[in-house]
């Protein structure tokens, strides 16, 4: 697969400046699993008195890896103080490889473990790429060696190259907030080139704090929705290493936990808008918001309707100010919506109301407003105070270009 | 917009011979809504005696026309043995038109009925093409004199031409079958250029027969499952002459409902597969056929997951047998599954099962299968006997291209 330029919708200043976070140190190595002149491998070691949490695709055919980072989540020893490591390869997803599969993430984690003193059971693996190819272990393994020796705690870009796969830059966002009076840092890394639902490409987030929290999917996962129901690889981690002296934050209810859950939340958004800035093909970010359902469920229906929908991304595409497929949306949305209530706007735009184009808009204006890169589709119900935002982009001939020859 | 090429998926004899339909005459004309030199409406008069039944889209935005037929099917006055006339134009839906939408349907439906000395409330429109923009009613309005001269029995292709929009051929269909002893004949036309769900272009269908039929709607659309959660305007309509001389059909379980039933559902099937023939852009036919579910609805959910799925329809375009995006489909799909029981098969070509891929598969008999032009792709979920086939076609650089730029 030949190098894809990057992505026009990509943060112009490049991957930021990311806090080092105490605790935690990064490496990458090319272990030559399936790409040529690239770190394809990276290692996250978590130093002892961090606490995990992860959420895992839902897949009923989900890879090996998630399935064992599901089951060492599940049953972790209690009061065990030892440290954590992550280990990712991009390439091959070991995902519907049977046992094999399971033997590879064994080998592997094992290897960690000796390699860093570390139980198995606080090893977790994930791994992207190609389906239902057998993944040489045994190559992983071999860059153990090179990873060790290139941990640094300012190596987290390096590490966020090394699980690329048809993502075209590295994805990093950051945080530092003051939660009782103390400093906390977060620092996140993501790869994902994704369409939003359906089939997005495989999803993973790995996120670290030096903050202090006993209940981390409690002060997390809770506070925060996560969809993972697409690939089978998706896997969202968060580690904290409770460096920071600080009272440790135990609720999401206290003024502790909601500053930090909102800096938590500040960064997963910007990682998951990275991930759609770098949607295959992609050459306009759009957001769908959606307002006046009778019920956020209903919003979400809709949101989801249009920015899912072919018609209105391909249109998008085209710049071409199409809203009645936007209508055509709502209309197969399953949502409860009234034709005659229904507002459609295109940023500042006015362009439909009272079941019919508005007699202010004009085709001009629709068309000069599609020529942005980023868009604001706004769809009011008028029924209720259902809201929902969804962000996604357009459905382009690089997209198909991309998918029809993914795997040469 | 120029003419397409004909879709590569057209049935190669052109349009099939139908036998005619006693008492059902079709007309075409070129009324210049939007389109040039070719016919834009058509017209079907229904003899008296003919009984009418039909279903609708679901669409919360549902356009007006729609709006009018339901209203008409549901307080049809008992006992009055007029004919019907059907009238549709492309080039414009008349969908989100606000009421004057509706005054456009009152118009042309009255003037129809005072041509054809018909009650309004037998007069049934539709109208396929752009949303959102005010249909000139009094173009077909124009044209309905035309129309009326033209009404001949043997002009069903004609009017098939007259309603396509994205359509790159005329599609009909047709089946004689012995029922009680009588020959009966079944005749139908459709429109659409679809991608099944989600996002079909609209597809209006009428169908023709001689057939006396008293309850129409238990005999057809009860025995037949029909989609109709996409647009704003699908229709399906039948109508059922009674010129032949026999006992009524009055129920689906009787000997000649189920002998009319089948050949019924055998004209339908034609006429949807032929709608996925001229899917945009679309150089392969896909029947994902999905067995041993733990029900039916979870097969239908697993064959809808792969055949909407982008990722699988790229893949078929660009005819790679990635077999792992079928995986992914049905993971995410929802129902129950088990990856180490799934078994994939692209054709005769076992390709994966017990979890990884078949011992006896080959990648070159993957791409080999993967140049045929009509696919079939073959999922056993291993689980139980519920089983579902839905059919699909790929998405090209050629639908981009369509549906960025359908309206210019």
């Amino acid at each position: 697969m030949s190098a894809p330029s990057i992505s026009p919708l990509a943060p112009k200043g490049g991957f930021p400046d990311l806090p080092a976070i105490a605790g935690v140190r990064y490496a990458a190595a090319a272990a030559g699993i399936r790409y040529k002149g690239r770190d394809d491998v990276m290692l996250i070691e978590i130093a002892p008195g961090a606490s995990v949490a992860g959420v895992f695709t839902t897949s009923s055919t989900r890879a090996a890896p998630v399935l064992d980072c599901e089951i060492k989540l599940a049953t972790q020893p209690d009061g065990l103080d030892a440290g954590f490591a992550i280990i990712v390869n991009s390439g091959n997803a070991n995902a519907f490889t049977g046992h094999a599969g399971q033997k590879t993430v064994d080998d592997v984690t094992h290897e960690v473990a000796a390699m860093l003193a570390l139980p198995q059971s606080h090893v977790f693996s994930a791994s992207t790429g190609v389906i239902g190819q057998p993944l040489p272990s045994e190559r992983i393994i071999h860059a153990l060696a090179t990873l060790r020796g290139g941990l640094s705690a300012d190596a987290i870009e390096a590490a966020a190259r090394a699980f690329m796969t048809t993502d075209t830059f590295a994805k990093g966002a950051g945080a530092q907030v003051e939660v009782d009076g103390h400093i906390v840092k977060i620092a996140g890394i993501a790869k994902g080139s994704g369409m939003i639902a359906p089939d997005m490409a495989t999803m993973l987030v790995y996120i670290f704090t030096d903050a202090k929290i006993s209940q981390l999917n409690a002060v997390t996962f809770n506070a925060i929705t996560v969809d993972g129901d697409t690939s089978t690889s998706d896997t969202l981690m968060i580690a904290a290493t409770g460096v920071v002296e600080m009272p440790e934050i135990t609720s999401v209810t206290s003024t502790a936990g909601i500053a930090f859950a909102q800096a938590l939340g500040t960064v997963m958004k910007d990682l998951a808008l990275q991930v759609v800035r770098d949607g295959e093909g992609a050459t306009k970010l759009v957001e769908v918001r959606v307002t006046g359902a009778t019920s956020d469920a209903d919003a979400v229906k809709v949101a989801r309707s249009i920015a899912n929908s072919p018609l209105v991304k391909t249109a998008i595409a085209g710049e071409d100010p199409n809203w009645g497929r936007i209508v055509m949306a709502v209309g197969k949305s399953g949502a409860v919506a009234d034709r005659d209530l229904l507002k459609i706007s295109f940023g500042d735009v006015l362009v439909a109301e009272k079941g019919w184009v508005s007699a202010t808009y004009s085709e001009e204006a629709g068309a000069a407003y599609m020529r942005n890169e980023e868009l604001l589709l706004d769809v009011d119900l008028g029924l209720g105070a259902g809201s929902a935002t969804v962000w996604t982009c357009d459905l382009t001939h690089a997209y198909i270009t991309i998918n029809a020859d993914y795997r040469s």
